[in-house]
């Protein structure tokens, strides 16, 4: 506390991201990076622009970087807004779109900066529990219910759970909510669920977002973008210009281009989480874990005999870092980000010495 | 206007920053960056960071930089907070610490943004007059006026007029305000006015605003920093782990360490820039204009026989971009950012064939 606060500030319970540990040689399985590195093209285009030319401001529209975007998805360069990594782009959702007279509405296990951002933006929402499956029940976002909704927000395939809706399924939602925004945040759809960003054409109150952290193996670059129809993205560009007029630099736009131009290489580095990702998921039911279907980078587990807490510390003596959530009813699961083979199974190894 | 927007977003007038145009050939002296590019060994930094390890999330604190900039100031890490740009750092700023009971004071003519955080994160402000020179009445920001202040912010030098402030004035203004957090913003306080870095120690209700996008040669980077008492500084980490756990990118931290580490560039290449506006300050004068006296990489003109949009659009026609504000007071000045000696000449070429 500081009495040079607001109100608003010393009240905010502030997001905590995975660790990003100092010492080296630790197996890092507990911030969803992809375990490849990005497309040699990316490299390249951002070596191309380290030069003088970083004397100058970026293009403040990113128009390049929307336009091979909107390319990638059969849109055009208005239905693209791009920000500083998924994280911004949701920020500027809330406080544009998502900020209403009702409640918004997310799972209660879900993307765990939701209610951050609630907070920081004054939002009121209602967090609607998972079935006994940790399954979003799609009947919840219906209207009808007591509580009437000010905006929706889930991701598909949703975290941490890893477990992907069917389109058929989250159109419903869109659909049956024709007033209000509904969000679907696709940060690890390309791992295996469908994407919703083909409804856009439909539906003008969808918003797709994605990020470049996963699947393009660009955490370090701060690249995210949503999908959706001119008039969301005006809202977004809106508070976006009266915050931060250049929130990706040229490094970064470079690159970023580069990635969703070279889909080839993209999508081999996918189908190799995949395929480590399943492997994985069979030696782990093999040592007895329950593993929930994961369309994801990642898989969220528990074993039956341990505590979520125990298993995280016996990873982490033997230099393998997981995610632990203590809460309510996950507090007993791991969720485990896919590495590559070598790391999954040293990561098999140490868990079969754990359970001995 | 759209029904999914909230009332808020509908109402915000957004920020237009300076052109960034498409086009070649045009000398550029309209949005205040360096005229030289960065230090060598920040191009060398990025490229050591240009691999595979841009698939790992960046460090979410910047601690290095955090520290590299701590030193230079003579500061400690938890002195120091970094951004996407000064931009991103203001608008913490506003939101943790200037937006309180009563409005926020200041000048009238300053940086436009300003009113601009108001409108998004919805404060009261007051906006005071410039003297009849253009300066800062020091005496308008100290406690006893009509309007109670809830916080103070003003650049120095100011924007656009490049007027300084000497250091006693701002500290009569920090001193009188004890209850009330007082910000100046330096963005261009290295071309020739002197930092209030150095009142950190005795004032914790003071925080110093820097960019890295003028003097050290990084807008196309993205990088601003606060300094200040570590409660001011735990009140934008609080906005910012609450927004966007990594707004820098690992490339950017890399460079605007490399930035920091190399003074003796930077004074080099400052100390240029400070002899070449002095010489295009003479040469203007030299042809009738009225140049307000400069502490910043830009001069703020005016011609009496001629207005400000004519002369715009004359240079304009001549492949010269400078900024123009059409608002009332400043509506007949250019804003011309100090290029290299070269472009200042075809400068002072154009404006003579056009007051022929």
């Amino acid at each position: 506390m500081s009495r040079y606060w607001n109100s608003l500030i010393s009240k905010l319970e502030p997001y905590v991201p995975g660790e990003q540990p100092r010492v080296q040689n630790l197996i890092k399985l507990n911030t969803n990076e992809h375990p490849y590195g990005p497309s040699p093209k990316v490299l390249e285009a951002i070596s191309a622009q380290t030069n003088d030319s970083l004397r100058l401001y970026p293009d403040p529209t990113a128009l390049e970087l929307r336009e091979a975007i909107a390319g990638r998805f059969g849109l055009t360069a208005e239905q693209v807004f791009v920000g500083n990594g998924s994280d911004e782009v949701l920020g500027h959702a809330f406080h544009a779109l998502l900020k209403q007279d009702h409640p918004v509405f997310f799972p209660d296990i879900t993307y765990s900066f939701y209610p951050v951002y609630c907070g920081l933006y004054e939002i009121a929402y209602k967090a609607i529990p998972l079935d006994e499956d940790f399954k979003i029940r799609v009947e919840d976002y219906l209207p009808g219910g007591q509580t009437r909704s000010g905006g929706i927000i889930f991701p598909n395939p949703n975290a941490p759970t890893g477990i992907a809706q069917p389109l058929d399924q989250i159109e419903r939602v869109i659909a049956a909510n024709p007033d209000i925004v509904v969000v679907v945040d696709e940060a690890y759809v390309d791992f295996g669920a469908q994407t919703a960003a083909g409804l856009i054409a439909r539906y003008p109150n969808l918003l797709v977002v994605h990020t470049m952290s996963k699947a393009y193996s660009l955490a370090g670059l701060r690249v995210g973008f949503a999908l959706g129809h001119p008039e969301l993205i005006q809202g977004l560009d809106r508070v976006k210009n009266s915050f931060n007029s250049y929130p990706l630099d040229r490094l970064a736009l470079a690159g970023a281009q580069a990635a969703v131009r070279d889909q080839e290489y993209f999508e081999k580095a996918r189908d190799a989480v995949v395929r480590s990702r399943e492997a994985l998921t069979r030696d782990l039911c093999a040592l007895g874990f329950e593993v929930l279907p994961s369309a994801a980078n990642f898989i969220f587990v528990r074993h039956p005999a341990h505590t979520g807490e125990a298993l995280a510390s016996a990873l982490r003596e033997r230099n393998i870092l997981v995610r632990h959530f203590k809460l309510g009813r996950i507090s007993n699961h791991l969720r485990i980000t896919i590495g590559t083979d070598d790391q999954c199974n040293k990561l098999v190894a140490a868990c079969r010495e754990i359970l001995k």
